[in-house]
């Protein structure tokens, strides 16, 4: 398998548009159902008399929504090794069926690794907009990617 | 509707055993198919020639299944009203099919918001251990509890 993109082609300061997805009833229910069954991401009559005024998605379907978008428009094509983490989870309106969201990343931070060179770890953030241009979430995280071969050693 | 738990309930320093659950091949693939397609998550023969030996879990997925032992434990018999967020999630080992999660929280921070004295904020840790106790994921989140009906203003 070749590889699109290399730890080198994260470049710090890079803001780019990813993608978007449309916010399925079926599915805010289907996957609160699995994981997170609160009343307000699975029974439309309890969550019209929740604070929230109507069914919400689960925070964590938010992010699965997400991470959706950033396979496909690059972490697919990418050497990827893994995340070890995300850091500053924010969930900061609800996504409600019928949303369309739209997630921006914005790269943060890029060093080689010392001890391993063959990798270097990416910062980067996620912010998520709906339709109406409201950041709903964001997200701060690592990537591991493989450095392209043939790189000079750091 | 009648609660168990509200923000009273939540002692800092508390620790508490939330339960446990089998990570089932079928939903491991069936979750990455959806939100998170990478060979080490949906293809065995590509997950056994990658750097992690074999299918491992989304890290997403991980984060989802923790959610329900939550929910499970303690959330639905609670009055929340939903969560900001969560910070430093720690994908610290592969999660695998066949394994057993444990989940224990820990209460770090709780007070009384002073504009709306009829809720409270309650910060936890999550951690979250294999059969092997190994720890394979932390988490620290934030929710949003009621006050106990008849409560004295702080």
């Amino acid at each position: 398998m070749t590889f699109k993109y290399f730890w080198e082609d994260f470049k710090v300061g890079e803001v780019t548009e990813m993608g978007r997805r449309l916010v399925d009833r079926d599915e805010v229910i289907a996957f609160a159902k699995d994981f997170d069954p609160q009343p307000f991401h699975v029974d439309e009559a309890a969550a019209e008399a929740s604070i929230f005024g109507g069914l919400i998605a689960s925070g964590w379907h938010t992010c699965a929504m997400v991470m959706r978008i950033v396979c496909d428009n690059y972490l697919l094509d990418a050497a990827s090794l893994g995340s070890p983490g995300v850091e500053n989870v924010k969930w900061l309106k609800p996504v409600r069926p019928g949303d369309t969201i739209r997630a921006m990343r914005t790269v943060l931070e890029s060093r080689r690794s010392g001890s391993r060179p063959g990798m270097g770890i990416v910062k980067t953030r996620w912010d998520v907009f709906n339709q109406n241009d409201e950041l709903v979430m964001t997200i701060e995280g690592f990537g591991l990617f493989k450095v392209r071969a043939g790189a000079a050693a750091p």
